[in-house]
């Protein structure tokens, strides 16, 4: 049974004044909590008795008063997304940290992305090609947005997400940059890396022009048909599909 | 002014059955009801008086009949969208067509995709490669779903979405079919292609068997780091960002 305190206090993890005064976010659904709770990154778990029935093995891992059975009725009301599922955890904000030397690795950068999906899927794509790190500038859409770690599928446990301006990324960093842009070389021409930042700009004007005027290398996808631009997710992926397989 | 039997038809259109019926789907948003506007798509405009004023060389190409001024808080109540925006536009759904002779061409084929908006990428990502056809396997989500046709982006317009069942399609078609699976050749190996059909799974479960069995080639994206899986655009673009360039 929770309290209307601890119901309160979940809602308003939905917010993000709410979520940095408590340092605390909210992950929704069986497999995201599943990998959140194998990662051992998971501070209360809040799921139907048939999910912790299921998950026993899991859940054990939590000391008990840590673990709330809930209705599906009362998960759905807790819930930020429209479709809501069975199980619910709340993790801590990991500290603020500095982005580092980043000689030998890669790093993505993301100048003003506004949609949660978005930013969850380029964590997602990070996860997928080994990048560490997702360095977002101050006026990206907060990602730890119920929204967007949903759309990261658990990879916010493996990727370090971490909030920067990005000419002064730029200004520091001392390995080359590729900023994705509609007037660069063709990516085609550019052979795999091993280290640098990929630079990907807002939805629908694309990185600004001190950003790109600072970047090394600009890379362009080549356009074969008639669409204006791709979305910032799936053009992230195709950068990373060429530049980091060999 | 709109008539309340004219609001009801807006709304209905928001759901398949309807869409089917009357053989129109409605596509909202600035940019896209431009596109469509110049593409010659459109039967009917419902916009705010500023976007119509805005937008009034493309406008007067419909007849005035068909153009409606309406109040913001109208559009919103006519809107299948979370975020209203200023325009929308009725368009007739194309006729069914068959997916024809593939030869010499590039078509993506997709098998149980589920979400709209994966959906509309998809389609966003053919136009951008200038692939002419998207095929559908029957229990994909409606092309014509609003939802769809926002992420889209317009690319509705320039892409001919067809519904076909992908077993007979793969039996008849006269060019090699690549599968994207999790146990294929990896993709760095494969030499831009000029002509096949690119088959893509279901969000969670990828290709059917059958559908696997039955390509000559199945790629793979070869993972780096710890994610599952990618997301099913995502994974579109990447395999044709490496397929279709050269």
């Amino acid at each position: 049974m929770l309290s209307k305190a601890q119901i309160k206090h979940i809602q308003s993890l939905q917010q993000k004044k709410y979520r940095q005064k408590y340092g605390q976010f909210m992950a929704e659904g069986d497999k995201i909590v599943q990998e959140l709770l194998q990662a051992g990154l998971v501070q209360e778990v809040y799921a139907t008795a048939d999910w912790l029935e299921e998950q026993h093995a899991l859940v054990a891992t939590l000391p008990a008063a840590k673990v709330h059975e809930v209705e599906p009725q009362l998960l759905k009301q807790l819930s930020a997304l429209t479709t809501p599922n069975r199980a619910m955890a709340l993790l801590p904000i990991p500290p603020a940290k500095a982005t580092g030397d980043l000689s030998g690795t890669i790093a993505l950068a993301l100048e003003t992305i506004q949609d949660p999906g978005n930013l969850g899927t380029i964590i997602r794509i990070a996860d997928w090609f080994g990048i560490p790190q997702v360095i977002c500038s101050p006026d990206c859409v907060d990602a730890y947005n119920p929204k967007t770690i949903q759309a990261t599928m658990g990879s916010i446990a493996r990727v370090q997400v971490v909030e920067h301006d990005i000419i002064p990324l730029l200004h520091q960093a001392n390995v080359p940059a590729y900023a994705a842009t509609l007037q660069g070389k063709n990516i085609v021409e550019f052979s795999p890396i091993k280290e640098g930042i990929i630079l990907i700009g807002n939805e629908s004007r694309g990185l600004s022009q001190p950003v790109i005027d600072l970047c090394k290398y600009r890379i362009t996808i080549p356009r074969l048909g008639g669409a204006e631009s791709l979305n910032a997710a799936v053009a992230t992926g195709i950068i990373c599909g060429r530049l980091l397989l060999n």
